[in-house]
């Protein structure tokens, strides 16, 4: 065994961590602990699969997906991660199922996890939904469980909801682990997320909720900038609050891009509606309300108008640590010029760090596959010390 | 090997069965030592995943699905089933597929067989040709498999028709023989299969179709009760009242839930559209006709509200055995007051029983799964002794 | 091992091939040499398939499509492939990913591909566009490697686009290496390669433009008919000119169905749209030009209705050698009375050779399994004796 993977382990040995059979649904659910788990599987993951071994875990067994907002790279991340431990796939299409005739959660939820060991849900568009969906989704399968329904309870990962990204925050967090050598390093680092202006509307607050949520954890020093009206969840913000002075970090919340990125070592420049909007709009969604839909689009796009200077370009990152602050997207972003007018950042800016974005994602799947076996294996170390001994080649 | 295990398989080898490479359509063309059969290995199939151990059967090789109706359940009981034999599943999306392009039947089933062992399908919309539909397609593929096209043929599941519901009634059956103890004790048990108001129509007949089909092979007590116009296929009920004096039963066909529920040791309230409501449908849906389908629904919805006193209540459970009959439905039921306004089942009562009509949805997969194995293994009890002694760990 | 697996193998060790890691887009862009090491796979594949054993290749790992026009057995073919290989399948459904939002093909190229072996792309709507997609996507794929965004590249085949259809050509390749014994046999015999009536409009190029690109390497005498303005794309068509004379054989290009049959050993009677209609139809498709594309419709329809007599019969089919030419096609055809009142081929002709056609058809999944297998594997001879003396079962 190599002795980079022996050091993994070590070091995971060390960890006191509580995953099995729980659900992952916010980051700060988690202890830092954990957290750092999660970052050590994915690596080790991530390495083993760059030396072409395979991840297998199980003979057979099936993890599901719920996708209620369109998705590329969570759902391809999501496959990639079941594919890799082993598990089949399956999709549950709201619109090819029943659930439309008045099927309850607490029903759909048990009868598609008789043999699943994971369900994997994205659920962003409706505020204060998305996460609670998630919660009654584990409430109910704990109920099956209990009653002798299910055979095991499948374990709840959240693939974006309402209020946090974790599989997404995490992969950003390795990013910068990686970027910066350590999770040490990144204590007193400065970390600029700030709101862009976009041509569309509606984009949700996990992201932006999910870095200040995780970021705070790190010792770093997060500056949160957004155009009035355009705050987060309260309830975010405030922990945030806490927890950066908790970990011996900085929490401010500005009113400019410019202020943010002021000797920032990295910039998190993204879009996102004002949570006022968002719960109208959840509103408007709930009842279907086309023209109303309509009308919010229209007063909401004129409102992001205003702060169309609100793009990331050359002359602002030159305010950033000796104007090389690294640049971080979940993607897609908005290229002004490439996939619109005007957007979230300059297009060479962009294409600057556009590998290092394709790079920020590449971690996704080996997070959401770490996730998914720290929550199913009753004693991971050992299964990964065997994963790693076997030395199966993906190709037989 | 424990003794229970033992003992399934002691039980296996005294029926005479014949399922290696044959379709399994209807209950009633299968004797009762297959429905047994497909019991015991469902169970033993089920008390090995419990244990968690792997059912994999396959190192590789397709099961195929096609669903012509919307599924939620059966569809997750079919994908689950190919996991756990360790197929793989492709769904054939007729929408996605060249089918519109006028291609026939007999070429696309061998097109979409070349590697598949199972084809699952669902087709409950049109009355007289769903079933009629799986027939074609089986002595197409049995052409091809004759004409050397085909390596082998696959076997078809009947995953809901318009004539029947088999893998539904045989995990209700399960349901029964876990609750009385054994398919023996199910003899003199009454169960009332009855109809039920629902605030919708057009649902497919073949659930109580299933039940007086299957249950009437046991010796049961069989009441089936409905309104006025709300007949069964004619030939199917006379099917029920042949086999039921064949196998030293009762089979009754009343006008009244009450009556049907009067001592009853089952209930099975649940609704249906007329047969020849279905059969007008099934013209005007060939024919597209959507104002006559829009016309169909008003005046059968007006003919349903007549008969909203159809309601299983705390009530009418009363006049059953005890006031203690177990209530059944396949899921998902109009709760009154959950689902819908007025419905079905009251919601006290469905709350009641709610976990044991879970409990009888979770024999689905393994039921599937059972049917599956039987229809491809050549010695299908030196196979499961060859599973059971593996005894591999699903999670590795 | 039985001799014949042993004799394919020899004969593949003669072959200078050069396949590992690369896309396969064009048969013309494929050596001869390649060419055969595919039928010769692929061959090998389905007697191993037909002895029931299993190819499985790989542990876990992912098979990606991308079908951005309607499939049936292509889809199949590719997911049945995949699985016999041991990899999974994920279908990118553009309608549920994120890329009408913006996104690149280099950046949804790279964030799909992390964890995937091989990219199956059909793009056969828009003429000029088709083949340069999967281009610029495996362009975008080889950046993601070079830069180490991807730990391998994965491997990009050519499912049809808008020049060539090669796992359809490859396939009928076989059919005819079956069916005059080799491939040498085929040396002088003369296929037409012919337009005929369709009451639909709008279909690709790719299937005539693959044969006259394929089989011009083999020796054959290819006859290319169509009426006047169906042209295919000239420089497909120069390059049948120069191949068939580098190859010594034939090629022309006349006007009439019944010059061509002329002694045909094989008739391959299919219809398509003129290439300027193409290039006309893809600027309404890029514009969603409705009413545009309605028209062009109509006046195509019209047009091809001076060409009803266009059709293969049992008169025409006299024409050719001995009157018992091979018909092929690629299907589903447009069949005189089955599938449409007046269509490509008539009923009692297509009858005659519908279990050849099916028979055409089931080399697919091999030939796509062979090049999948041919592009991944750095020492197929050795992987194949692998799977030859490894003698799985498929059933366990």
């Amino acid at each position: 065994m190599s002795n980079e993977y022996q050091n993994t382990l070590e070091l995971l040995k060390q960890l006191q961590i509580n995953f099995y059979h729980r659900d992952f649904l916010l980051t700060w659910e988690q202890t830092n602990d954990e957290l750092k788990a999660v970052t050590l599987v994915a690596e080790l993951f991530k390495n083993l699969h760059k030396a072409g071994i395979s991840l297998k875990s199980y003979d057979t067994g099936l993890a599901i997906s719920i996708f209620r907002d369109n998705s590329t790279r969570t759902r391809f991340s999501f496959a990639s991660a079941a594919n890799a431990l082993g598990l089949g796939l399956c999709d549950l299409d709201e619109e090819k199922s029943q659930i439309a005739h008045g099927e309850t959660v607490r029903e759909t939820s048990n009868m598609i996890s008789f043999l699943a060991e994971i369900v994997g849900i994205r659920d962003d568009m409706f505020l204060g939904e998305g996460n609670k969906y998630m919660r009654e989704f584990g409430a109910a399968i704990q109920e099956g469980y209990e009653q002798g329904i299910l055979h095991q309870r499948p374990s709840i990962v959240n693939l974006q909801c309402d209020i946090d990204h974790p599989t997404q925050s995490l992969a950003d967090l390795m990013q910068l682990k990686n970027t910066f050598g350590s999770l040490e390093n990144l204590r007193g680092k400065k970390i600029a997320m700030t709101w862009a202006y976009s041509p569309s509307y509606g984009k949700p607050l996990s992201v932006p909720q999910g870095i200040i949520g995780l970021m705070t954890r790190f010792g770093m020093d997060v500056s949160l900038a957004h155009p009035e009206g355009y705050g987060l969840i309260p309830e975010v913000v405030e922990l945030a609050k806490k927890q950066s002075a908790q970990h011996g970090g900085k929490f401010e919340v500005v009113t400019s891009m410019e202020e943010a990125f002021k000797g920032a070592d990295i910039v998190y420049p993204k879009s996102w509606a004002p949570y006022h909007v968002m719960q109208r709009r959840t509103v408007l969604l709930n009842n279907n309300d086309k023209p109303g839909l309509k009308e919010l689009e229209k007063e909401c796009l004129a409102n992001n108008a205003k702060f169309k200077n609100w793009e990331c370009h050359e002359k602002n990152m030159m305010l950033t640590k000796n104007g090389e602050a690294l640049y971080m997207h979940c993607l897609p972003a908005d290229i002004s010029g490439v996939s619109c007018t005007e957007g979230e950042v300059a297009r060479n800016v962009f294409e600057k760090y556009r590998i290092a974005t394709y790079a920020e994602a590449s971690y996704k799947p080996f997070v959401i596959a770490a996730i998914m076996f720290l929550m199913r294996m009753q004693s991971p170390v050992e299964k990964l010390q065997a994963i790693v001994s076997r030395n199966q080649k993906r190709s037989l």
